[in-house]
């Protein structure tokens, strides 16, 4: 619920109404807005007496929120989010930020050549997996803490944003530690041990869909995150589970549109993981941009047939020159465009 | 399987072959080519005597379709199919067609409104149910031939081309007198019977996908028509069932550069059906187009909140004029274009 | 909506309803009861006048119908509805009805061995079909007219009820010349000129569950058929698509209880069809009596290796009495029990 | 990968088979057995030199496991597991366990109460949430620790085993000092941290299956926990996610009879969640035992209407002894039986 206060209250008139949230057993929080202040109540608010809260000086109206997510829905906060990277990047504004690198951190050379050719093709977050959820415990589950280390030389000699994912929830500090976005992934979406401790951070968070998760369940979880009082969420449609076996996942585009309606959180989209074929990749990022989508997370390793993990869906440079090149068309097709290209390192020094 | 001949070969020489297909118990198809004719052997092909056929005069090689689709598979045919209408609409080359109209037929004055206004705005081809099938038999139900006649009207005063569905074997010959696009229904995709009767016709047939159907058993369907001699076949991805409630359906856009790469036949979108909510039509039309369809199939209505069916997703002519101006930028960021509009009747006369 | 009569109304009473709620615009049917006499009003009731009708004489109350279906629905009528063929199979009663035998006729010997042999173990339904809806047009398709006149054969020879698919509107009648039940299959649940013509049908109507029906729309594609007159209606779960690849589709027993909650038609389930695998079937059908279905319909064959379709899943004689025998001890252990076996034919005359 | 020992293999030759297998980069595990001695080649095994192993003295065959798990298939254990508890509950024998009690402990008296009257009822494991994994953040999580404490005097008092669910890797090793049966969540499944820790963990291990889980990823992370060293797991069917809307999820009970044949660990069936409507918690269970399931977990609350969560798929006491009747007729009806309830601690003193 959302106490709206009068464009004149004052900060004793403000402060008496958290008082009032907090002895109804709630917690309150101020949002400052331009015009005037509002107080969320936050909590299961089906029994709140609003008639004592609407009585008191200074108050305008309760707003109830009428989803069961409430912090993130666009009840509670009507201007779009943006999150800002340390680089300058943007997710959420006009501009569409991409994100690209290899599924996982495989060597040094690996992520740098990555790292330095996708930051000339004009992506400004890399994307390399140290911690690897796999479904196999045979498979290669990722090189760790030295994965983040090298992400974070990538960083340092590029310029670019790093987004990588945590784990487990001992492992979100140490993964905040060097990048600049931490990701949950897939699995962990309702990993909530793992969600309140990202909650807790200082950086930014990419929460990707589960896998059969519906949007209400989504916002749920991104819900966790934004009551331990982290703001810089962001949202990642990647595909969901059906009975389609030609691609990987179901690509549920139309969910775009619509989390764009419930929530002002940036939602980016994923289409390597949507689709599972390298073919389909850029067809999907291009329609992902035209459905909306704040953002793109795509897999890109510079020799795919050798990649450690999903090489099938991983594009060669040359394709993800070609997706850079589409999705700007039609980005600008919509009034929108693609966030600018990082400025060269050498040059800025 | 296919039998392609040699450059020089000579109609006798083909003629043999496909006597020789008849003699296994096949039936036999000549593909006449720029370059050379291939004879498809039509049928269930795993046991056949390949040796007897590269054996014979004027055979350079038998091609094993290794799909369960055969005749409508890009091994079959690699040349896009284009399927042309009277009034020069092209479905499956470069441009892409618009096809518009309301749910149902449901009186002179509705779908002459909507016709003129659409044809203005630049559609070219007039969607409208005359036979509805209905979740609920107490549900309206369509004007039945009344309808038709009433789509013919529009036709001979707008010169846009009409599709509407026929719902049963013995409605075929009827909806193909007056339609220039037999449409079967999503629930109809494996009604067998209808689609040998439409695949007896010589009327272009759009076939919807099923609500869970995978893409082998779409276009194993679609051989069901083009087994029958029809090969003029639209295929129209409107959306598959999932678990997500908050739009009717997920629309499976990867389907289409799926589809497209599998199959020689034009693919079309339905957002209409696909997301059951008016404000979502627009943004998954683009992103359909900016996915590789072919054309758009959408539902408009001249007063939505009076629609006998489907109301909430029918667009209001103005959005459907932002649809069609949108899809153009899109259409043309990937290198296409919407077909032109329709001369005006009067210009013309 | 259900006008219930007083006790003591008199005929004139009621036939003023009826005249009443045609007035209206609405179909009126009389539903005599042992105390007193409702009468159904058929349509869509959103706006009906009830105190209009609750004023007349006789009038006790007026009930609406909450479902979307209206005629199937427990809130319409109470009982069970329980469906009778000719040779005494009661399908809807305390005792389960055990419907057994090959996927399709494929020949004399075949339908007669399995007929002979499925009785002697203690069905009292034959199954097989004539015409075969297949997902590919170049599959086996059946035997057509001549695999009915098999099926009357095994019938005359046997004393079993025959069981057996019709595929389009004009089958129907033809299907009805021959069978004691008519099956209307997955692929056409939703095919509603095949419901309405089997619904104007004397025969018993099984309608098989659709591949993705919602319950609700399963219970309204009945509806079609009540709603033409037909009320022996039998339902059939064999199965719903999932993401899962193991069994061909899922078992949705759940709905088992849940249609017998909503609906007074009876309920059977095809283990078969379910799971798609010989070795599942025989603990799934155990499964499904104890959810309380009240009936099984089993694929048998005489040799299933080489059956023309659906071999894979087809029972062994032996298994199939093994199933028989696991069955009968699980009905009984719920109160309930198998239907006796058919007298021989040769003891009865 | 299993190397199968001869008959009269000596303990060096097994320690040679041993040391060879670790050379080639791969752990071994040696597997006693009644008539002669298997070493397991844990990893991924696509390119084991078996030339090599084969060749050495002792050696019988080397037998590839086809499936992706490995431990837990019966290619590599071919008995069944039978998982044993401190008070005598063994899970995967003839007979069947039945684990029962509220969704969350709330306090010590409804625990207690719960506890005394499902054990005199026959359950010998009582489970119950300390720490619940919440859609959303405001919901009701568990009384934490507390809630353990709670548990341990029920088990005091009454003699049931415990189960419990721990949500974190940190949380394992609390919960086992607690609990007899750690529970790993639906939305757990794929947790891999967590997987890791309670496989490295003496007590047992119960793993639902994920919402949208195929039986290949169930059986991958059941292998997370075995590869670790922990071969006291158990398998729980709990529904899965699908378009359909009446029963809370679909539980796929055919997967129990595909898990037996695939996996030689136990599998129960949690007859509550899958349908989350109290009324079909009974059938559903008494079909969950004719499929075949070693056991039933089952959520019973001496108060439903008043439960903290998950009041509405709750069954009253009176509803559970129903259960346990029914249920104990149908497993006696394939063979098998309940476990006999616990002797009275009273009568034991």
């Amino acid at each position: 619920m959302l106490v709206v206060m009068k464009h004149r209250a004052t900060a004793d008139e403000i402060d008496a109404v958290v008082d009032t949230i907090r002895e109804l057993g709630y917690d309150a929080r101020p949002i400052p807005g331009a015009l005037r202040t509002a107080v969320g109540l936050i909590g299961n608010d089906g029994h709140v007496d609003t008639a004592r809260l609407e009585g008191m000086p200074g108050v305008a109206q309760c707003i109830t929120v009428t989803q069961p997510f409430k912090q993130v829905s666009r009840e509670w906060k009507e201007d779009d989010t943006v999150v800002e990277l340390a680089n300058g990047t943007r997710i959420g504004g006009t501009e569409i930020a991409i994100m690209a690198g290899p599924c996982a951190v495989e060597s040094e050379e690996q992520i740098l050549t990555a790292a330095r050719t996708l930051r000339d093709m004009g992506a400004t977050v890399l994307r390399g997996g140290a911690f690897k959820p796999r479904t196999s415990p045979y498979s290669f589950q990722g090189l760790g803490e030295e994965g983040l280390r090298l992400l974070a030389k990538a960083r340092d000699e590029t310029g670019m944003a790093i987004i990588t994912e945590a784990v487990d929830p001992d492992g979100v500090d140490l993964v905040a530690e060097y990048a600049d976005i931490i990701q949950i992934g897939a699995r962990n979406m309702q990993n909530y041990p793992l969600l309140r401790r990202a909650g807790r951070s200082d950086t930014p968070v990419m929460l990707k869909r589960g896998m059969s998760a519906t949007i209400d369940e989504w916002l749920l979880a991104a819900e966790y995150l934004v009551a331990e009082g982290n703001h810089d969420v962001i949202l990642c449609e990647r595909g969901i589970r059906s009975f389609n076996t030609y691609t990987r996942n179901i690509f549920d585009l139309s969910a775009i549109p619509v989390v764009r309606e419930l929530s002002h959180l940036p939602v980016v989209a994923d289409p390597s993981h949507a689709t599972g074929i390298r073919s389909k990749v850029v067809p999907m990022a291009r329609a992902a941009v035209a459905s909306g989508a704040d953002g793109l997370i795509v897999e890109v390793h510079p020799d795919p047939p050798k990649a450690l993990s999903d090489g099938a869906q991983s594009l060669y440079f040359e394709q993800f020159a070609e997706l850079m090149e589409q999705s700007r068309v039609i980005a600008r097709a919509i009034g929108r465009d693609l966030l600018p290209a990082l400025a060269s390192p050498t040059a800025s020094s």
